[in-house]
């Protein structure tokens, strides 16, 4: 057993989902691990990392349009230094996740085959953004 | 150190919750490692994974329920070339997850007392689903 | 590689997000791994996990408003043996999540500059809770 760690640097070119998993792909394929887990970590509060259908440009319309409406701008929050965008990129972040867990066999993510990792930016201007790759396995 | 890994297969006959504790707890007691992390994976996007109440059927209706209102059918989706409970599948996925971590010590789940795993099943006609299993430990 | 388990107990004297940072990060560096994965895990089915903001108080009180109102007591559920708060604090759970994981590089935390852990608890009057540490690592 051994493991292996990367920090994967992203800079998202607007809110919304952005598919990741090549990139994720590309670095587990050269650690020479075939079977063993995989773990992403978002090093952010305001950016959330997401499984979901990776076919349909329309499914993800419709989650950004979902959070967007669960988690509006212009409610009456008390926390809105940094805009209105704020504290909503906030909560979708709270009700999705910082962190995932793929396993890995055959040297490959065992996604579904419907399945796509992505980062799920929620601010409006995004920065720069770290997500952390660790692989354990043999 | 060494892991171990398996693809338990599930076909729900209905959507909502149903436990797979059992399923998972019995495979874990064979894999001769008593002390670890359990990992679960499901490889879909329109049903996830959840720890909840396992004593109350009432709690498992109101859950259902819940994400039923809160992702309603019937809603002004892009998506829904496969029926009126596809996006809310999505949702709801996205809403919870689709993975789970479970320690493991003297070779029992480190479940709290009223904690049962589920499968959390979001389409009307359910497919058969699979959940990956890894174990690693000593 | 090696691993090293711990259950940490604490008892929230209110509702909302308590933050647990310190403690996790007290036990951790005294496990003599330096680089690997910590996992969390909350024994319990009515409070949970959150990595969020540590800065500003205001965007922990808009987090707690926002579940209230998403998970409002005095809706019409079935499950209320257990008061008011009870059911309200099985889908706060449920819309968050028992279980985090954090990387560790260099013997610290990998958490972003704004992350905070936080046990979010639910309940009105809080129980002494159990939240389970795994390290596994070198």
């Amino acid at each position: 057993m051994r493991q292996s760690m990367h920090v994967l640097r992203t800079h998202p070119n607007r809110r919304g989902l952005s598919e990741i998993t090549e990139s994720v792909r590309g670095w587990v394929s050269k650690q020479g691990i075939s079977q063993g887990m995989l773990t992403l970590f978002c090093r952010h509060t305001s950016a959330s990392l997401l499984i979901q259908e990776n076919a349909a440009r329309a499914v993800r319309n419709d989650l950004e349009k979902f959070f967007d409406e669960l988690a509006p701008e212009g409610a009456n929050y008390e926390h809105d230094d940094e805009g209105p965008d704020d504290m909503p990129a906030h909560l979708k972040t709270a009700l999705t996740q910082v962190q995932l867990n793929v396993p890995v066999m055959g040297g490959k993510l065992m996604l579904g085959t419907w399945q796509g990792i992505y980062l799920f930016e929620h601010r409006a201007h995004p920065s720069p953004r770290e997500i952390v790759l660790h692989l354990v396995g043999e």
